[in-house]
């Protein structure tokens, strides 16, 4: 399982085997059942998350009490609640899996001596936040941008495995649709 | 000028004043008239901006023609396209300067040489990057949480230099709203 999390490292820095073998060590790999909960609205957000294989979702109660989901990591794709993480604070986010997932979990305090004792590592997290930051501001202008079928359409094209993947209630919740309203949609789509 | 640059890296990196004096070789400082343009739709993005002085703002031009602003960046923030600025492809945003403003300027090319002379530099990035996603993701709730008059209501609590600072026109474009609907709502505010 650490081989996924190396192919990735290898992207953006290069790391050799005993420097690996180090830094697996800072973190922990864990199961997870589909619908487990890693992270709960009002808990101090200690950990960060890397998915392995699997799927999680990020979410919050809107004030209605209906679940929002914010985002979704699949495989390669780290996610946690950054602003409570960084400051180790409560978060008012669910983080859960969507599938039964393999996950590589670091908790904030490893995570700052893995960067201080492999400075490489800070190369690797910065590409890992910039392009994360990149995709969120592309994710603003759609949000501007497009009316909510738009959104899905453009879903449905750039990211045709996506849609197939997660569960229709949940890709609703992502747009902001009721799960009846969606279904409509995929009708008129197909017809 | 730099030494505003050099209080936000003295923030995260420990640099000395040789190391730094090499650092702003890197940049260039440019003055840039209220209203004047950065960037523009389809050009390449070749450039990261840092507000030394005054404020910057990112917007695009929706399908009804209207300029839609998604960011500022005041003092201290970076700003640019990121992902046509990794990528160095055209870009589909403005920047434009609010007010007058004097703006540290650097290149993609000169960023990867700067990263790869001084590591120190991926740390404040990461760091650079981190809190803009972090701030991002908050939005992104935001988005989906708030009525755009409770997003309003909540940026007037939270950055009222802000809201002071920044023209009507913008802030509606920034919440989009029409200019006179903000009126109306500032109008039902103070009654």
């Amino acid at each position: 399982m650490h081989e996924i999390f190396r192919t990735h490292l290898d992207k953006f820095v290069s790391i050799n085997d005993e420097e690996f073998a180090t830094i697996t060590a800072y973190f922990k790999i864990i199961s997870v059942r589909k619908k487990e909960n890693l992270l709960i609205e009002g808990a101090v957000c200690k950990s960060h998350y890397f998915v392995l294989e699997g799927c999680l979702r990020k979410f919050f109660i809107n004030n209605k009490g209906v679940e929002q989901t914010t985002e979704f990591a699949i495989e390669n794709w780290w996610i946690t609640d950054n602003i409570a993480y960084e400051r180790q604070l409560p978060t008012s986010f669910y983080i859960q899996a969507v599938e039964k997932s393999q996950i590589l979990v670091i908790n904030h305090e490893a995570q700052e001596k893995l960067l201080s004792e492999f400075p490489k590592m800070e190369r690797y997290f910065r590409f890992v936040y910039q392009r994360a930051y990149a995709a969120s501001q592309m994710r603003i202008k759609y949000l501007y941008d497009f009316t909510k079928e738009e959104f899905y359409e453009q879903l449905c094209k750039k990211q045709p495995e996506f849609v197939q993947r997660i569960p229709q209630y949940l890709i609703a919740s992502f747009l902001g649709f009721s799960p009846e309203y969606l279904s409509e949609i995929r009708k008129k789509k197909r017809s």
